[in-house]
């Protein structure tokens, strides 16, 4: 029965993605028993994210920076735009580092059973971008899901009229994959897509 | 590649037992998304947490009233100590609410791998306390690994002059554990103290 402060805290952390009331306790004993090397820092790390960052009105990013520094660098090539679910894969793709043009977070996938609808993505804004004219190519990097390729065929729908390329990410084996461990509907699309070597 | 402060804070996270690099990158973001719900009150908790919380001279038990509410709680029994390895095991013990003594956190157990010595664990202070002559019975609630063993036979014989009794906590078959799945060891040791049916 830990004090009524340090269960409150337990509380807070165990809602942490990644984090359970087992995990959470270990986690606030750890914090307590390093208050100076792993506490405190981490408040003060809190307070500056929760003080400086901003969501980006062009793409929906994180930044310090209004735009987004992706945004806002001009040696990124803004006629091609890279929608993505979330943050995350924002993240993935630039960790990756080869695309170098612009991004959109649409903020979720449409899906029936958490009850995400078109109004609750940002659509509109992407079609806002495509309107201006300098987009040339909007590319798909949306989950491998019914639930992303139907967002993705949503998407498409909605982008028509207007003069610019859509791409999707390929389908195929994952580099180091065994065929032997890949899913039925993976190998079929692999085989089907497959080209000259 | 998030913003620095992001950056920063997904670095530490990632220290936080239970939480990798990469579930770090997944609790930030999910912070950063729910900054009112979530982030500012996580950090207003860790703040009073690391403002109030202090070890119990006593114990070693982490509270915000010093000496820790067991120790200064008159209603619990002062003749039986109970020798607990950290802070979460005595929590541990509380929620099964049987013991209604006081307890000593050595704050670990010897072990030659990790560098523990008999200097890193407060024994010393378990000593002052048998010392003061009230203490009637002192429970080792140690792990059943080898190092508890090692260091509850240490402790054990660091009392050996005192006139208190020492106790451990018994082994045997789980609540609810199927003789299957159970190791060797404990098959034996529940065997061996078989007792009356």
């Amino acid at each position: 029965m830990p004090a009524q402060q340090i269960e409150q805290l337990i509380r807070l952390m165990s809602k942490i993605p990644g984090l359970g009331p087992r995990s959470a306790r270990r986690a606030v004993l750890h914090l307590m028993n390093k208050k100076e090397s792993v506490l405190l820092p981490l408040i003060a790390s809190m307070g500056a994210v929760a003080d400086n960052i901003k969501r980006c009105p062009i793409c929906g990013n994180m930044d310090t920076i209004e735009p987004c520094s992706i945004c806002s660098d001009t040696k990124r090539d803004a006629s091609q735009i890279c929608v993505v679910q979330d943050i995350a894969d924002l993240w993935a793709l630039e960790r990756v580092g080869l695309f170098k043009g612009l991004y959109h977070v649409l903020g979720g996938v449409l899906s029936a059973i958490d009850g995400v609808g078109p109004e609750d993505l940002s659509v509109a804004g992407l079609i806002t971008r495509v309107q201006s004219g300098i987009v040339q190519e909007v590319i798909f990097a949306l989950p491998a899901t019914v639930d992303g390729q139907t967002t993705a065929h949503y998407v498409a729908e909605r982008l028509e009229k207007y003069p610019v390329k859509i791409t999707t990410l390929s389908r195929g084996v994952p580099v180091g994959g065994e065929l032997d461990y890949l899913d039925d509907g993976t190998l079929q699309m692999a085989f089907k897509a497959r080209r000259d070597f």
